[in-house]
């Protein structure tokens, strides 16, 4: 059985399919990209509503089993941007480094990075990362905080998985 | 009708009148100085005390309408220093990255900025800001911020606000 | 009457005796190498326990009356790890700078610094940090953060403490 995959896209407008999903594909592009170890995705899209982006989540971690749960979009300030807030309240644990550090690359290409609230956090054997909603800094975010997810797979007894090293090296310290 | 700005000073010797306000008269200055908005300015001196500081927020925000409210002191880590408790007590929305970014830049300087709790976040539709006490690092700390804050306020439902660009860059990123 | 400063080093296998505490050894080695104040050590080995470490920490602040308690290890993703939340559940106020610095610091040497939880609050008088558990790490971490602890505990009504300036230098600001 391959490792399961969640891609959580969160947009009003891309959910009610005014606009094309791009950060979501841009997500699972990279996703292809980097990985060496197959997986399958489970992928969707849905509006910017607390309580239906805490559901899914929780769907996608406990019922469909994915090791990974990576969303999109509804991080910054506006009324609507509610993504952190639900992933806070379905983790057990949060990883408050995941935000600084993307936040901290992103700063270096705009100075509205740290209107970006995205965080990640375990939810029992699921890591669950926010990502923005623009395709440019979904690569520009997801490249910095990459090379740690499968190591933490590895921590919350999850499945290993490797990388294409010529294009992502993910990083185990030595024991 | 202009935008409004709420300067919140917060200091238990510069309430009392034994000190002078100089941490709040010196983000009055920056305002003027980086703003080519005009705007009205609600200011205020009021002693460390949280319920005093939440009421003093709410009221900024809600009865003045202020669309910017900048606090000065009470982040340390003394028994007295509650402004961020008082500022998350009344947040709809925290915004971390304000907080990280103003210890960074203020570890150039100090390496006690870590002691430093500044945080900001979102009230209906205005930014609260949390700057620290000391007049000099009022200055280095607002001026890594602010380049963010007009755009906050757009997303927020704000007034557009437009710097003197000779002296303060503005940033909205490209749609 | 000397200072106290807790060395709390939590690790299930450590308190069962099946590994050595290095990381909790060389947490004291340092604070000997760069405190020239003498003090008195509280030391303890304790289990991954929650419950455990909360008591914990509170005997060693509100009942020895450490000035300073450093933990060591439970700070990453794995189901185990909980010093974090257990630091935060005894905690007046939050350090938030502490950890992002720890992990900045850290970032330098390993991509999955970022999977560190490590955090930092005061209690009453005692200043609590977590440090990490591979005592290499405990070294960098704590070195990054050392300077501005004497300073802390300055504000919070703790004792002075003096470095061997040689090998550490406290920061305190200028009034």
């Amino acid at each position: 059985m391959l490792p399961k995959i969640g891609v959580l896209n969160i947009s009003d407008r891309a959910s009610a399919g005014v606009y094309e999903d791009t950060p979501g594909q841009a997500c699972v592009a990279l996703l292809r990209e980097w990985l060496s170890t197959g997986f399958d995705l489970d992928y969707k899209v849905i509006p910017d509503e607390q309580a239906v982006i805490a559901a899914e989540l929780k769907r996608m971690a406990d019922d469909a089993g994915c090791c990974l749960v990576v969303t999109t979009g509804g991080t910054g300030p506006a009324p609507r941007d509610v993504t952190p807030e639900a992933t806070i309240s379905v983790c057990d644990k949060l990883l408050p480094g995941f935000g600084e550090l993307m936040r901290t690359t992103s700063l270096k290409y705009v100075a509205t990075a740290i209107l970006s609230r995205q965080t990640a956090g375990v939810r029992g054997k699921t890591l669950i990362v926010n990502l923005p909603g623009r395709p440019k800094a979904v690569r520009e975010n997801f490249e910095a905080v990459f090379p740690a997810i499968p190591y933490c797979l590895d921590l919350i007894g999850g499945p290993r998985l490797e990388t294409n090293e010529a294009v992502m090296k993910a990083f185990r310290p030595k024991a």
